[in-house]
């Protein structure tokens, strides 16, 4: 009998997303927990499941002696030691791509959410200020300049779901694109100055560590709200917290942060933030999706083709 | 000397919108506040200037024996005892169909909102589950059934506002339109039935007070989203208020209330909410624009000429 392929998913939940399993896979049992299952097995696991939460560092990735792939059922791979996996050849892919508009959902309902000060209407009401006084009037949101920091496919959602509101919408980016017809700003720093709002939804690098920084929050100013949906390492989070807190900067939606879990009592006293816990890109429907390329992904690997989307 | 037409402003505000005022026109002062304005000025109004929130009933206007007319800056009128004005001959304007957009903004943000969960998002990461528990996967906005319930000007901008998320909209009004493309759905229970989201934003009249009633809301069930930016009186808020606090509702947004202000004991207790203290469309840039209709209205009351938007 040929021997089966035995694979382990680093998070539990990812064992549900296959329910057209090829024969071969063996999904190693994780009903008591994946670190009993990595003790037990771990020297078995040919191929990892990867939620790209999970931190695969030399330590970890020391207790899987065969491993042979890591396959990343998300966009994302910075919580994998890509060294530590040439130098022991390991392949892995990842799932790109497909998450864009859930990502963009979230970027989007927090950005008009802060620009329409949605928190500050419903303190008035509960705070009984409208039994005494109207409420000023508002802005409208026409014409309120909004940046897009990266127009990959996560920033062409968010321009689709803004464009309706008739927000004035630029861009800036390392590399303007001819075929894009968005204005473009020559600068991050000319952007956030023109704009009271600033999306980042682009690409996290070593090259962009802290992008958002005391210069384009300070340049975005004190009626400005940031949203970032891309990764927690693009801003500077110590120099956001404080802004936040002395009105420096409006407002800010953060679905990434600088370390994740992030702990509550960072952000208790800070004004007008909307936070999630990392969900822009975490649904079933994008999951069942980025699975099946997993599975494609993890075939043509057993079967010596070129793999659909490999990082290394 | 020609004698000055004597106008005034129900809510002080009104005042500065007309930044081209024509000469014959004598704005009374309201520095001093408008009850001192009516008791010293009231019997030598000619115009009044509404904003749709102060109450108009036969006694306040009792208290201006030669007005001629009242001309709202909005397009509401509900506040204005129309049978009286009927019988005492004064005109009524409204500036309709131009806040349309700023409405949509506010629904289509509490609708995101509410079918995201964003405030258990938030609580999540206050409440440090984060920290103990990586969060359950979402399910996408992606083919979510949303119901608009009355397709005027305001449900047409938010049917624009979130055609982009791809959510599965269709709608129900009194009456099917044969011009429209979007599903009908043959009656408002169908349409709560089948979807998980409601937008309320039809014209409140006789006719639908408590439109939005127990079985409505047991239909749109415990994971369902009620908006309401039209009335208060469309929505039976106490039968609401006891669905979102034994779960049969999932959560509701409302800039909108059975009596205005809202009181904030109402909803102390109440979860899932999102509330606004009836700012849709109050915003400058609308408000700017319905002045000038409404400058053209008094200019052409004054000189005999058709209203542009009359309501008797």
């Amino acid at each position: 009998m040929k021997q089966k392929t035995k694979i382990l998913a680093m998070h539990a939940e990812l064992s549900t997303l296959f329910p057209n399993m090829p024969d071969h896979w063996y999904l190693i049992d994780t009903s008591g927990g994946v670190e009993q299952a990595i003790a037990q097995n771990g020297d078995e696991v040919d191929i990892l499941l990867s939620a790209s939460i999970e931190k695969l560092d030399k330590t970890v990735l020391g207790r899987f002696p065969n491993l042979k792939m890591i396959a990343s059922v998300s966009a994302g791979f910075s919580n994998i030691d890509l060294n530590e996996c040439k130098a022991r050849n390991i392949s892995v892919t990842n799932a790109p791509g497909m998450n864009s508009g859930d990502v963009a959902d979230i970027a989007v309902t927090m950005m008009t959410s802060l620009l329409l000060s949605m928190q500050q209407k419903h303190d008035y009401i509960m705070s009984d200020s409208w039994v005494n006084k109207a409420p000023p009037l508002r802005h409208s949101l026409r014409d309120v300049p909004v940046g897009i920091v990266g127009l990959g496919a996560i920033g062409l959602e968010v321009v689709k779901r803004l464009t309706p509101f008739g927000v004035d919408l630029k861009w800036w980016g390392p590399r303007p694109k001819s075929e894009i017809s968005l204005p473009y700003v020559e600068s991050l720093e000319a952007l956030a100055e023109q704009c009271r709002g600033l999306i980042v939804c682009c690409r996290p690098d070593v090259s962009n560590h802290n992008l958002i920084n005391q210069k384009v929050l300070g340049n975005l100013g004190p009626d400005g709200a940031l949203v970032n949906v891309s990764r927690g390492s693009l801003v500077d989070e110590p120099v956001l917290i404080a802004a936040l807190k002395k009105g420096a900067l409006g407002g800010a939606g953060l679905d990434v942060f600088e370390s994740e879990p992030t702990d509550s009592s960072k952000w208790a006293d800070v004004p007008n933030i909307i936070l999630s816990p990392h969900q822009g890109g975490a649904t079933y429907e994008t999951l069942f999706a980025q699975a099946q390329l997993v599975q494609n992904n993890i075939e043509n690997f057993l079967n010596g083709k070129p793999l659909l989307s490999s990082v290394i």
